[in-house]
């Protein structure tokens, strides 16, 4: 079991715990931070019949008393609707402030699981077991949380930190191979913003025997971004490198297409648009395409630049004219440059010719 | 027009202006703190016929763009339901993460525009223009924000402070006497807390001739409070005074007690327990609860202190098998007692005693 340490600025400090074969040992872990309590797990109807009994009898071992609730699996849940049954949930489950949410699954039932403990009597702690690549090396470290809105994805939620991030590769064994790939797309990203030797497993070496390395490495690297700038005002920026297109793909495609493979898609268009620019040689733009494509990822979007940048006009990141978008300048390091919302059709126009 | 500044210890930095007719000032007074953008204003169908127009029109004046939405008066309004609408509405004005809500209403239209902003976009600006007494002296100061759940009021919510606080006494000439009332309560609260001066104006003055010294007064103790516990993990639950009960109150009345004749009630159960105990003299005693009783407020609750200790632990303020009650020494100090939940029953049934 490795263990790694994030301390925000504002004093959250929580420890990250990758391993095969934890899950077991979550009730322990978590008893070292906080004094047993209820504890209420939620999950998804796809991770309750796998792990769910486990999960919770870890917890009552270690003195909790556990309680929980199973959402319908897929994007559908990260709503309003459902988290205001969450937050009834809760209340059934009498929850107090000095009590526990559990979130073990996915990116969706992180940023829910997130959003609920940080708005239910104003805050109650909450860990994140991420059972799939992409939770793990993405959205379970962070505190970033969230609902969809009619209008679009993660346009309301805050930031609330958990206490600690638990994460066994083990339970990653049983996703499916476009699930791995979803969670791949960040990991990829993450090298490409800051670690060529991550970059490189994906590159050369043999990803899916390589999950807990993955995962330590980028973790490490989401860890000091968001130490340096949890809410988002510098740096942290950086790791939305093909988010701008990729939300606008998502909600093109009715959320048809996944986050993991419409940031692919994203990757792609910033990548080619950065070479066009001539911010990124050509080289390194091959690599990185290729290395997409080696690991069953798309880099081409269906959707015409036009439609992705009305979209992404709308998106939460742009202020009222402008907007940060990323492009990568080298493998391992990227640049933020804000540009006028109307200088973003071009942009991805740039990024969707096949220049490379 | 007179201009209070509440700085909380994270930097948090607002003016709190109180005057008669600064409602048609809104718009520069705003300008001045936030450069003009969109400004979506909430409000509800009460408040909407009478000063809506003026608010949008001083705001458009000063060059904000702004957007209105109007929601059905009343607690009903307090809910996720209308959360998720308000956050659709902000969409479909293209709020971005540099543009302001206002809350123009009372109590239910400042918190749910305090949690709509607060979580919209992980956060967006807002002012609050509070238009009923019991807002200006309460709600619209301190940045807690709220919605109720189906088990319970203010049981999801966030911290977001605004931008600033705007509170035009003149508005208050349109509330009924029920109304102003309500008001009364809580700043008699603050007089029981901290301000003896200000408890006087309700003992032997004329409150409605008063208004501007009452919200300036309980303004100003309210932010020395919030300044010193923003999170409420100290002091400021001494602002609770009353609320423990009152929030059980307002609920087993089905929310028909209104929230300042419920707190009214709660003062005097924690006023009586106090002199059943020894810790209030009787003379005292009798001042604060004629005094509730000279404003029209009752001092009486008509359900049992087993049923009120019953839904009490249910509140969100209650930890695992504690909560912490606020019970009055003298006019002008309060004391804040952890007690378990088992000796709540007790408390509320020294309360209800007619001791004094």
């Amino acid at each position: 079991m490795h263990k790694q340490i994030l301390t925000t600025p504002l004093g959250d400090t929580y420890p990250i715990m990758t391993g095969s074969g934890i899950l077991d040992s979550i009730g322990e872990m978590l008893a070292e931070i906080v004094k047993p309590c209820r504890a209420m797990i939620l999950t998804d109807s796809n991770v309750a019949p796998l792990y769910l009994e486990r999960a919770a009898k870890s917890l009552e071992k270690a003195g909790f008393t556990v309680t929980s609730k199973t959402v319908p699996a897929g994007e559908e849940s990260k709503s309003m609707g459902t988290l205001a049954e969450v937050l009834e949930a809760f209340c059934e489950a009498h929850l107090t402030r000095t009590d526990l949410a559990v979130a073990l699954g996915g990116g969706v039932i992180g940023d829910l699981t997130g959003f609920a403990s940080g708005c239910y009597l104003r805050g109650i702690r909450f860990a994140q077991i991420p059972t799939t690549l992409l939770a793990a090396v993405d959205a379970s470290v962070g505190g970033k949380t969230a609902v969809n809105l009619e209008h679009g994805k993660n346009l309301a939620g805050m930031f609330h930190q958990p206490v600690a991030v638990i994460c066994d590769t083990k339970t990653m064994k049983t996703l499916t191979p476009h699930e791995l790939a979803d969670g791949a797309a960040e990991a990829i990203k993450t090298g490409i913003l800051g670690d060529p030797d991550l970059f490189a497993v994906f590159e050369t070496g043999n990803a899916a025997e390589q999950l807990q390395e993955i995962v330590m490495r980028s973790v490490a690297y989401k860890a000091k971004i968001v130490s340096e700038d949890p809410n988002e005002h510098g740096v942290r920026k950086l790791l939305n490198l093909g988010h701008t297109p990729a939300h606008a793909i998502e909600l093109l495609s009715d959320f048809g297409i996944s986050h993991g493979h419409a940031v692919a898609m994203g990757m792609g268009i910033m990548t080619r648009a950065a070479a066009k620019r001539g911010l990124l040689s050509d080289a390194d733009a091959k690599r990185i395409l290729d290395t997409l494509t080696r690991n069953s990822l798309p880099v081409d979007a269906p959707y015409s630049a036009a439609d992705m940048a009305r979209i992404a006009a709308l998106d939460k990141k742009a202020a009222a004219n402008d907007i940060t978008v990323i492009l990568p300048e080298k493998i391992g390091n990227c640049r933020m440059e804000k540009i006028p919302l109307s200088a973003l059709e071009a942009l991805f126009a740039d990024g969707t010719e096949e220049t490379v």
